[in-house]
């Protein structure tokens, strides 16, 4: 009775990150990976009518199919689980929070076309490839742009307060000034609102913009704003980032044989 | 009679920031901080026809209720404002701009509708939040911010004069070479000034664009100019802030025993 | 016969900045700086038909007004020139560049009113101000400007040979995808350059805009090519600013006792 | 007979960058650099149709004459080659990339009239002057370039996922939110990508845009999350520039007498 324990040990390597000994994913995952994505896409495309139109039992059975895959997985993994110390009783795992999103995720693919709505619900594919994601010299790169955001994390709120101060500024003086002019698109300081987003912003989309000689006066300076905006957070961005990789530098240096960091 | 100054200590104590003991907010001021930025969010709602159409005796009432909060509240900072130093006479106090602009707020809340004019009257609400806004982490973050941009001013300065000639250039060149053709759009170099902006800024509304071959070249040109305008500050800014923060760095190791984050 | 030659040197010092001996502009310069400035504003005024409409009196009585006092400024820079040992040589002074321009300048002011063509005349009246910009701290932020794009000038031409390149594919291609179906937009690959620009540029101005499936997708790429066309130039950028200040500082170390210099 | 070997040999380090003993291009090569863009220049002005019409012979005979310069060019190299240790067996040199190419581009500028499909051969020109491309100073700051980019390219690559995540859920958010509204623009998430694509890379044409309050809410804070991705990898590349050119430095003052620039 040596075998069977000896599969799930192997099964449960292929399937668990923390077991798998290489760096990477292990071949199966990496195959549950593109799985995962291939759902993705599915859900994606299914709501385009031009596609979707004439190919509805195509999808439904790829999904079906896509829905199987899943199930098995989940069962692998409820099986599997215990090989990892960290899940000695078997219903630990499966009240763990990737264990129910992949039961959702399943219980979701497996029922019927569930409207717009269900789109959301399909996008919870993208829970489960997370789960695969914080590995190796990614998860290094990720923490790296993670603690540079949080090292400056006062200074960016400050921008971000100083930009909320410029946005209500520059809707409440359009309100002002062109209110009466164009109701529809500066009748409001939140109307307003949407065009000093779009212009701070430079997002410029042409919809809504002022007429009077002020009001382009005051526009323009809400556009050199906008400019000022973007330039300050990215300029913190720029000087967290060059010390967070300096402090990685030095960290690295002062440990003695940390051989497994990336270089 | 020890109970009287007693509870006049203890509210002064929660209504004064530079009295109370801890770091941040009191509990008092906090709620404050809330009730008043309700008061902002209702004065922009307000402005909104369709929020405002039917709900007018709502919105009278709770801005009654608003502004006999900020009444109780300038009455008690009136009655406790002698415990700080800085106020033994209470006449100093009520003629202090934060406390004049108390006094207005007040007053244009109790008032009855004043118009669209009356947005701007409302608004001097965030003038009271000032007061409470330079406190604790926030304040070192914001002091930051300014020594960096501060100590490039000309630098800044410089690049705002380049920006000022190439929007110069590029609406005299473009009311040169498309003037006749669209004399609304390029008639006069202010009226270009307004495409100018917009191209330099990157936001291009798009209601006024170039259509000969020679006005297109040059709108080109000066999208171009537009990116490096955004480029240069946004370099000065980001060499600046990594200065800002080692030398804020330096000046915390060489003080001894700064236990406690900067002010 | 003592006094004529004190006057023309007190007025040498007035006019010639190498002459002044204190920082900064004399107050005889700052007066025709502002002078110049109304100068350019009124020129630019003038090509607004609302605003010139009858006022043309007003503004040609203006002009000879302006024109009066450059003449009278041109004469006494020729007179006093002398007093520079630059110009030892009346003639010298004549012909020096900056003599020649201002000399073109009052010629256009006193002439009649001259067409659009005449505008682009009048705004040399900006090279006069010049000469009096090169002056204490600007100068050295100036110098730092420019010092840090000439030590990145192969990397920022790298960038615009790439950004080049890249307008030029996105071109060709929308024209071979999109160029049968809106000749007007995509119908050569000059045309599709103008979309071109404006999408890489993040301009936008919505006047062209692909239509099909594969023109978006080529669209989407190529707005997101230009996001990195404006990442690289500006982290080239930051990185120069960031150089140049650096070794400014050192400079200034290295020297000993340089008071001069803005610290 | 040591005449013709000499004129062979002088030919060569005409055309062959490796045997050109100066810095930079020779004076042939300069030469066919130039007759190269013109090519370029003509095939794109080609295809305009108001540019073409009535000049086609005179287009096809500047297109043969340039043919005919390229035909020597190879004739020359392929007769040269062979001074070049690297191709000792002239066959080595003729079926090399960089000579299959020019052979292409010489059989495609020979050919009739291609229809639109012929630019993208033409722009095969491209890459012939991509072999004149790598020298002097311009490789040194290419490679900086492409180094800074390399050193972050798994932080890069997060921002890029970071910025597909962004894209797909603001998708799916306005597809849910307006797609019964406008099925043209929101009616599937394909359809509203391109909207998402215009808003975060912060183009905004202003084909398709939000008109429900919710809607024009998700869009302000997509417009708002494109601003952060522009920062995020601005600033890595800032850093990443700093760092390269900083190594670059020291690399040059470890090595001893390097006097001449790197390559």
């Amino acid at each position: 009775m040596s075998h069977p324990p000896s599969l799930r040990h192997r099964l449960a390597k292929q399937l668990d990150p923390q077991l798998y000994p290489h760096q990477g994913l292990s071949l199966l995952n990496l195959l549950i990976a593109w799985v995962i994505l291939l759902g993705i896409v599915l859900a994606i495309l299914q709501t385009e009518p031009t596609i979707r139109q004439g190919h509805e039992g195509w999808f439904r059975l790829t999904e079906l199919l896509l829905a199987s895959v899943f199930l098995l997985e989940y069962l692998a993994r409820a099986w599997t689980c215990v090989e990892n110390d960290a899940y000695t009783q078997r219903w630990r795992y499966l009240l763990s929070f990737f264990a129910l999103a992949d039961l959702v995720a399943i219980v979701v693919a497996f029922s019927v076309y569930l409207g717009n709505g269900g789109v959301l619900l399909r996008l919870l594919l993208l829970i489960r490839i997370l789960r695969l994601a914080r590995l190796g010299r990614f998860s290094t790169a990720l923490d790296c742009i993670a603690q540079a955001i949080r090292s400056r994390a006062y200074e960016l709120l400050i921008s971000a307060i100083f930009a909320l101060l410029i946005l209500l500024t520059s809707s409440t003086l359009l309100f002002l000034v062109e209110g009466d002019l164009q109701p529809d698109a500066f009748g409001s300081i939140p109307r307003a609102a949407w065009w000093a987003v779009a212009t701070l912003t430079t997002v410029g989309y042409g919809d809504v913009y002022p007429v009077t000689v002020l009001g382009r006066v005051l526009a323009g300076l809400t556009a050199i704003s906008g400019i000022c905006i973007i330039a300050i957070p990215t300029g913190i961005l720029a000087s967290a980032f060059s010390d967070a990789l300096q402090e990685a530098k030095q960290r690295q240096h002062s440990l003695p044989k940390r051989t497994d960091l990336p270089h």
